[in-house]
């Protein structure tokens, strides 16, 4: 921590050293100009870094635990789609004012992710400015195999984990307020079961789950893997992009979630899963070869894995209807500049 | 990069690409989820991170080049502290806009302090938010050099790299605005004297000088060391608590700028010298057996060393007269919640 002189945040660094997870490749941890860290020496380095705004990515009242959750996990989902074993990370917190309760909160949210998947907090800095939140974080992987965006094949499935659209789902539902209701798909269901889809798909945002174990095993023989924070065709297009291919995938292939599938018909449903982001699954291409050990780490992981296309030599990612045909997906995935939405990512 | 899809942010991001340094040990820079980088097998890795945030650690209308250049050198600056050797940072940049000027100014300052110590950009995140800078930085230490805070020893002396108080002297003479002559100590010295002088202080507040190679030299003698960020005394005290020890500083041993001479006389530039911060400095101990080695650090970098004091058994850091009486330093060094100055650190 570059030191801050004031009692204030000297009590919200004590708060968030107590908290900090420790391990044996720690040499020094919070309280010095720098940490100290040892790195494997038979792995490669794995470090991203992602900030989350007030306003920007969150509501300006959303839940502190929720939040700390969040921050880490979209940082870990990174790493995720590296194929990394997370290790450290760094935050630095910009608060309006020194406000210990909200940074408890904070790290109640934080830890538990932390906790999950051995993440050790060795520094960062607190500081005065709106809200916001910036992570670093740091794991490992085999030399050479990091799943990268430019390496997918013609030829290649595409795969995705999870189910896609929840989390855009839980805005769009926000959005509609009180109304929410008129979204249900078909006039059925309780209030109880409305009530409850609508808490899933709130998690699902509040919440995400970052797919570190499965990126971990997928990525001894995935070709190329991105994590799906904009949406699932731009983030597509960064693989094929880079890659210098194109993809096909097939609208009916994409599963959707019974509380998606509660809220939303067809057509919303696809929008929602092409154009929604912020789900933190993972995208990625594999050989054909590879169909059955993708299945089986599905079921190892509980998540299930869906094969949703083909890498084509033909560029840009479309999408095709059951006769396979090409189909428009209306609507924009989230756009940091571009939007004024409130809250996504 | 985690991803974001609109033109604007692409933009900004190919900017921020094509300055980037390239070095043999990264793998793989900006562009994919994270980075992949290949830490040396013999040196522990050295983490520092550092947030600067507009209206509060520099004003809100700042040049963008003095922002790019002051947010790399504060987190240099903490390697430095370690006696770490930098390689490699992220950037977090948080603008209220996609402005390519901005970003193209930034970027200049942020480069020519990149350029000089050889470090590459080599990810991160832009992203829509009141503007704000992120930094982490990487650098490598031999195992077991590193410079802490809790290893100060009963009497090591006490040494300071350069001059304080400029950066200090520099803010309080815009506090002063128009009647900035007011501050000069002698009323002698020409209008053209006193706009030099002044530009010399600015410069020390907007553009400070890591001290990475000094850092890194001393580090194989240095019992403990600090980069004076929030005023000497706190500083000080940083090192003192951490090592259980305290320190007796000879406040006429404090060396001052010709340009802080200009303006202050004796009992303003003790209190700048002593509380200012933001000079980005090093304080550290060392064995009487090292002073001739210190001056010839000093005299190979080219910055003056000074020893100002010594390590203690008495705890606290005091400062003493000519006559070795303890003296009151009056003023604070800057503190990050409890002051609403809109420019420090």
């Amino acid at each position: 921590m570059s030191a801050t002189p004031t009692d204030a945040e000297f009590s919200l660094i004590d708060r968030i050293r107590a908290r900090a997870l420790s391990r044996d490749d720690v040499v020094l941890g919070i309280g010095d100009d720098a940490a100290l860290l040892r790195p494997p020496s038979d792995r490669e380095l794995v470090v991203a870094m992602d900030t989350l705004n007030a306003g920007v990515h969150f509501p300006d009242d959303a839940s502190p635990a929720d939040i700390g959750w969040k921050a880490l996990a979209v940082n870990l989902s990174d790493l995720a789609a590296m194929g990394a074993e997370p290790a450290w990370c760094t935050l630095s917190l910009s608060l309006p004012r020194a406000d210990s309760d909200w940074v408890d909160g904070f790290l109640d949210g934080f830890s538990d992710l932390a906790k999950m998947h051995r993440v050790a907090l060795v520094g960062g800095d607190t500081t005065r400015g709106p809200l916001s939140i910036c992570i670093t974080a740091h794991g490992f992987v085999k030399p050479g195999r990091a799943m990268r965006r430019d390496s997918a094949r013609v030829g290649d499935d595409v795969w995705i984990t999870g189910t896609l659209g929840d989390a855009a789902a839980a805005l769009a539902l926000r959005g509609l307020g009180a109304n929410a209701s008129l979204a249900r798909a078909h006039n059925i269901g309780s209030r109880e079961e409305e009530a409850c889809s609508r808490e899933v798909l709130e998690a699902r945002l509040a919440r995400p789950q970052p797919r570190v174990e499965i990126g971990y095993v997928i990525a001894s023989f995935a070709t190329s893997c991105i994590d799906i924070s904009d949406g699932l065709l731009a983030d597509l297009g960064h693989i094929a992009r880079a890659s210098g291919v194109g993809m096909s995938i097939a609208s009916d292939a994409l599963t959707a979630s019974a509380e998606l599938r509660f809220f939303f018909d067809t057509d919303a449903r696809s929008t929602l899963q092409f154009r929604g982001g912020d789900d933190y699954e993972l995208g990625f291409t594999a050989p054909p070869s590879a169909r059955d050990v993708v299945q089986e780490v599905g079921h190892t992981s509980g998540v299930s894995i869906t094969r949703i296309g083909a890498v084509t030599e033909r560029t840009g990612v479309r999408a095709l209807d059951v006769n396979g045909d090409e189909v428009t997906v209306s609507g924009q995935g989230f756009q940091h500049f571009a939007s004024d939405t409130t809250a996504g990512r």
